[in-house]
């Protein structure tokens, strides 16, 4: 099952159903993905017959310039860092020593507002290094504090792929405090559709998101590494971050920065790992970040270009 | 104006308003705290004619036991750290290095919950450290980004007092990583009466809530410093927050822990202060952290007794 939210003028839209080609979709009984979340068990079958009826052919034309991310605002928003690589590479970028622990990374960020996939992204000022990272994430229902990881995988009811704009000037200068980012982290973007486990079939294994992350930068390829690469999987962060409090239904985990080690050949999914590489392979960075104007597309595929999560494609603006 | 939210079995409650004396109260059209300040214009002359209505005598007896949090959930809480001596006593108690910077520290925390005052507070493993940190907050309307310090003030609606919950075996190991606390920072608990500004009359200056926070731990008395000494007011944090991203409207804003560079005469608003205090002193921490049916008492009092957000008194429990 593929879910959407449609722009109705509330601030959290409206929740539909999107076919499994992406074409069509249905309306949902007044619900919007944060009220379906809160009580997953009663939406669910409603949204799954839904489901079955767009594949019966059911449903309205999809018109994807509608479709707003289909979390418009959530309680809560927690970024992990699973790609061992990408933390390795940031902290050359950053100038910093490596973050030495063996347990996931995570911080807590903004989730008011998550931009749609085609929202123009709204910048104070260039000179604080705009920076797109290119993530999966998951959306919980309840996690009662204490969870264990093993028992995580069940409270991932959808799974996601955003966008997490970072401001690079910014992000070293707040990480030294210890306290984490609040200037260096604007909002996020999501994709489009907000998909099942069980319709990413084989592309969900281990609790992790199995497809290349296809990154373009002004139409040229950036990269294209494996969300299975994850140090630890969504279950593991889920039940770090339940260890000492309950996930409110609608929680959005996110993997982190994807990345893999051999980025020479499948590039990177942030600007950031580029400077570094350039760092280490040149003495200095010569990829600038983004200006006004630019623009970048995420898609996460699998090898026969099936992109359950459909495009973000977006450009920075002055704010 | 005062303003309290009480239980009616919805995640949001009921938004009352309160007599000054707070011993009365009047219902408001349907408003919850978050409802309200998303269109403050218009909730606030409604509000003001009911607690004119109350001064004249109206309303029923307030009942304290039915009071939750004043804000029972937001989008989104940040947490400051403006009481310079706090800062450099929680370092020495976590054995890290000073934080070099001359910017205000800040961190984003779990807002999908906010205990109520006397709530009993549920810990997972008393091991964890737990202690509680006393702060005064700001809640603000919609603030765009790049608001002023300047401009910031008139943003601020209510003034509230917070018990920050901390895990301190935790929070080291967290902010070692750059990345700040997800498992340390459990939800915090608000006192029963958000006020407004002009409320607060004389213990509302420059930004700062110019009370003592005077705490009891279990029935003896902890601390009682001023939050006068903030080294950055409301505005400047909330200048800070703003810089790149706009704040929703509901957010809150801390002051960090309550710190007086004489903490020998007033004492201190958490546990870990007064740990750091006995290893400059004695070369090792004595004051253990809380158990399992400890009681912590708040309450911020001007020199005449008078205590605007009423009182936050609450046990620790078992999760």
């Amino acid at each position: 099952m593929r879910l959407a939210t449609l722009d109705d003028g509330r601030p959290d839209g409206a929740l539909v159903v999107v076919s499994h080609d992406g074409a069509r979709w249905l309306a949902t009984p007044g619900l919007t993905l944060l009220s379906a979340l809160d009580d997953w068990q009663r939406a669910e079958p409603e949204l799954l017959r839904r489901a079955a009826a767009l594949e019966a052919g059911a449903g309205g034309r999809l018109d994807l310039a509608r479709l707003r991310a289909p979390l418009p605002r959530s309680w809560q928003w927690l970024d992990g860092s699973a790609f061992g690589t990408h933390g390795q590479l940031m902290q050359i970028a950053f100038g910093l020593p490596p973050v030495e622990t063996d347990r996931p990374l995570m911080y807590q960020g903004l989730s008011d507002r998550f931009f749609g996939p085609a929202d123009p992204v709204p910048f104070a000022d260039p000179a604080h290094g705009i920076d797109f990272e290119g993530e999966f994430g998951v959306i919980v229902d309840h996690v009662p504090m204490g969870t264990s990881a093993a028992e995580a995988l069940k409270h991932v009811k959808l799974v996601v792929q955003i966008n997490d704009w970072s401001l690079r000037t910014i992000a070293p200068i707040e990480m030294k405090t210890g306290f984490g980012w609040i200037q260096a982290k604007p909002p996020c973007s999501m994709a489009p559709f907000a998909v099942t486990p069980k319709a990413l079939g084989e592309a969900w294994q281990d609790g992790r998101v199995c497809l290349d992350l296809v990154i373009d930068m002004n139409g040229r390829r950036f990269g294209k590494a494996s969300g299975a690469a994850m140090d630890f999987g969504f279950h593991d962060l889920i039940a770090h971050a339940a260890l000492t409090r309950d996930l409110v239904a609608g929680t959005v985990i996110g993997s982190g920065t994807v990345s893999n080690a051999n980025y020479a050949e499948v590039g990177s999914s942030c600007i950031s790992e580029v400077r570094a590489i350039e760092i280490i392979r040149d003495g200095g960075p010569s990829t600038p970040f983004m200006a006004y104007g630019d623009t970048v597309r995420m898609e996460g595929r699998n090898p026969a270009g099936w992109a359950p999560f459909g495009t973000i494609h977006q450009g920075v603006v002055p704010a």
